[in-house]
């Protein structure tokens, strides 16, 4: 961790990272968070940054025309698909939309590896939903082309936790120093753990709060803190708010509860009201990897210091630049 | 009314509407046919007729190259769908095709100003098909892009409405004068009520043709009356047909029938049929929603007055007009 | 019969079949195989592998830029309808895709026809997937534009048929003189019936071997007997493997057995193994028409002699071949 200190900081508009296009990504396969270093994440914001001035600038480019991403999506999800179809809208090239694969060939029987290995005779990279844990993985063992695993199951959603940390940068202009503390159910949510794992990477101070049934599991907290992350767990948000520079709010998902009046209960308690903000510092960023319900009351959406729909964007920014990375284009 | 006497007239193959592009509609909402007087309609509709004429000879224009639509539909309507994305191709942009939201987000309970918002961050322009009245004009509420609405339960469906009149427009050459005569289910039918909405700037002769039980509502009558628009109420279509200009007609749904029998009997009673069209005038314009079951006989589309495809094609030109207004791009 | 011998043969890396673009494609619908003689194939051929060296040398054209395919599958097929907007959009094209035909307007009743003339006032060709034999027929019938089909029930799937052939083609060099066996479901696969009629045209030897239960049809058999081609039926693949050239395996389905247990016996008797091809030619090409389940290991899949990912690509090809010769632009 300590190599990490002070390597990505935000000095100006644009992103000193200095980093060398050096075509690292080129053919790779987005799998995990597990597999990049310090270096390659700010290689990757390095071009995301450079993607967002562009898109705000001219909206779209021709970088990536002529170049055909294969959508694939064993389960829905309208904002991840949305912003993949985007994202190589926006860099020039088209997309095979496929949303219908629970009907398909896949209902029939076939393999994952057969779906992928039909599906690169026809694009040029394919983005993978799927509900199981290990299918990116899986997909990526068969496939001559890039695989970008935009979730699988339980198990990771590498590009959101890039976008989480994109946010959390851009908004703060460096994640070195930072508290960052995570809320709500930590125990089932793959977004909290990956985000902890890129976090690991820079010097943070980590606060996870969450009711004891839903709380960080101990096999991540032992390995940060071999790591020598610094964490803290606690269950009311009000200790900590305070001192907290980054608050990561996920849903509590009414189904993990047996009991359903302790539902209730906590759904109250780890809910985010403007109340709850006077708390809070004037500069804190607000984050949720949405969809949400009632964990941040719409009520907080006009202050400042929501970042949720920001982060949307930065997300954006962050798929064009995978994309165009791994199809050796940046 | 009488303001709009003559201002919409076709002399030539060019309408000469004679509007200023003033950038009216620009980052503007589409949501209901009410927001439109007769000067936004001539401006709507001469950006339409150049399209019509541009697609005709080219095919295929760049003016929204590099715009993203969200093509957002929480219920399925491959004609309306297919109409807004080969509107957004024709006119050199990209779409992201969201037919699934039943399943994703939505159903997790997230509520449709989240998504609206989520889905800026990536497009330029909103169109939202939703079965819930009002939906459009919330979702205007949150949204920094523009939302055209493509139809919100039984309540608007303006660009339906518009591509009825602009039909009628293209087919007759000019509005004021006309006898137009809606048959069928006027009660529940929206194209109906906003159609007759927008007829009633001109100075046109409305004929309503139902059963009883189906009648225009006496509210929208009662209002169509105070801006001095004629109309009159039958239960025979042969009372009519004879000097009708547009006949307009409409399926009534089985399901409104508490009998069965008598909902057999009123189908074939308004249907429309060789035998039937022997009545009306040589140069009717017999127009239909679509899609249409037994209420046009498959017989009378050879009939050169039968213009309800052609009114599907007409429906193109408009929302390629809407798509480049709101975008400031006519 | 006698006239196609040696009509198409690949002697370099052109086919030097030497057709002449004649448009005679141009407008017109691809329904049947029965539709091709071996000058029309000729002609599909050398544009298709004209586009092959096209997409490996460029990836993609600007040929079919301005133009908009409607790809309408009333029922899934992932793989049919990926290959069809990949092939639209390498050659610069774009795509309505409709999958969710079963919810809408179909669902209201619309008749077919009707969906295609609607279609047709947005696109400039429609592919049409519909689970009723002679629904494309249907659909030629009333369009002005250019329908595809892409499978009409256990009707026709004529694509498919053109790219089997293109793959022998392409694999082998010629198409005369091959012993080509046909494995698996022979009364019920349309696949195998396809490209059974369109090897007739050639001066082959074909070699059914499957269940007495799902022998190919005699209506078939007779029909190409009438035509002078040589034929054979097995029950045992051992006994003609050896000979083989090309090899077209197909599923068993289970659901065609009351007895599930003579199922799942003849489930490994069909089932192609490393084991299995020792017996086989060193040249020989294995096909398969995807997905497949058990009736090829997924061991075999490495073997150069597996073609069968080959035969995706090559269906890419094709497909573009044909999207380009209707609409005149080859």
């Amino acid at each position: 961790m300590t190599f990490a200190a002070n390597t990505i900081n935000v000095q100006s508009s644009r992103l000193p990272f200095g980093a060398q296009y050096d075509g690292r990504f080129k053919g790779k396969h987005i799998l995990s968070v597990s597999q990049f270093d310090v270096h390659d994440l700010a290689y990757i914001f390095d071009v995301a940054e450079e993607f967002r001035m562009l898109v705000r600038r001219i909206g779209v480019m021709d970088l990536l025309k002529g170049y055909i991403l294969a959508n694939l999506f064993y389960e829905p999800s309208t904002r991840t698909s949305s912003s993949f179809i985007a994202a190589m809208q926006r860099l020039g090239g088209t997309v095979i939309p496929i949303n219908e694969v629970r009907y398909s060939s896949v209902s029939k029987g076939e393999s994952l590896p057969d779906t992928v290995r039909t599906l690169e005779c026809y694009a040029d990279v394919i983005v993978l939903r799927h509900p199981e844990v290990g299918s990116a993985a899986l997909a990526a063992q068969y496939a001559r082309k890039p695989i970008i695993n935009a979730g699988d199951g339980i198990g990771e959603h590498p590009t959101q936790a890039l976008l989480d940390l994109f946010t959390i940068l851009q908004e703060r202009g460096r994640i070195d120093g930072l508290t960052v503390t995570m809320l709500g159910d930590l125990k089932y949510g793959r977004t909290v753990h990956s985000l902890a794992k890129l976090l690991a990477l820079f010097r943070v101070r980590l606060i996870y709060v969450s009711p004891k049934a839903l709380e960080m599991p101990a096999e991540l907290v032992d390995a940060l803190r071999a790591r020598g992350v610094c964490q803290e767990s606690h269950t009311q948000l009000e200790e900590v708010l305070p001192e907290t520079d980054v608050l990561y709010v996920t849903r509590i998902q009414q189904e993990r509860f047996a009991d359903q009046q302790e539902y209730e209960q906590l759904k109250d308690v780890y809910s985010i009201t403007p109340q709850v903000l006077r708390a809070a510092k004037p500069d804190l960023t607000l984050m949720h990897p949405l969809p949400r319900l009632s964990e941040i009351s719409m009520a907080v959406d006009s202050d400042p210091r929501a970042a949720y729909f920001r982060q949307m964007e930065y997300g954006l920014y962050v798929r064009m630049a995978l994309l165009a990375l791994v199809l050796g284009k940046a």
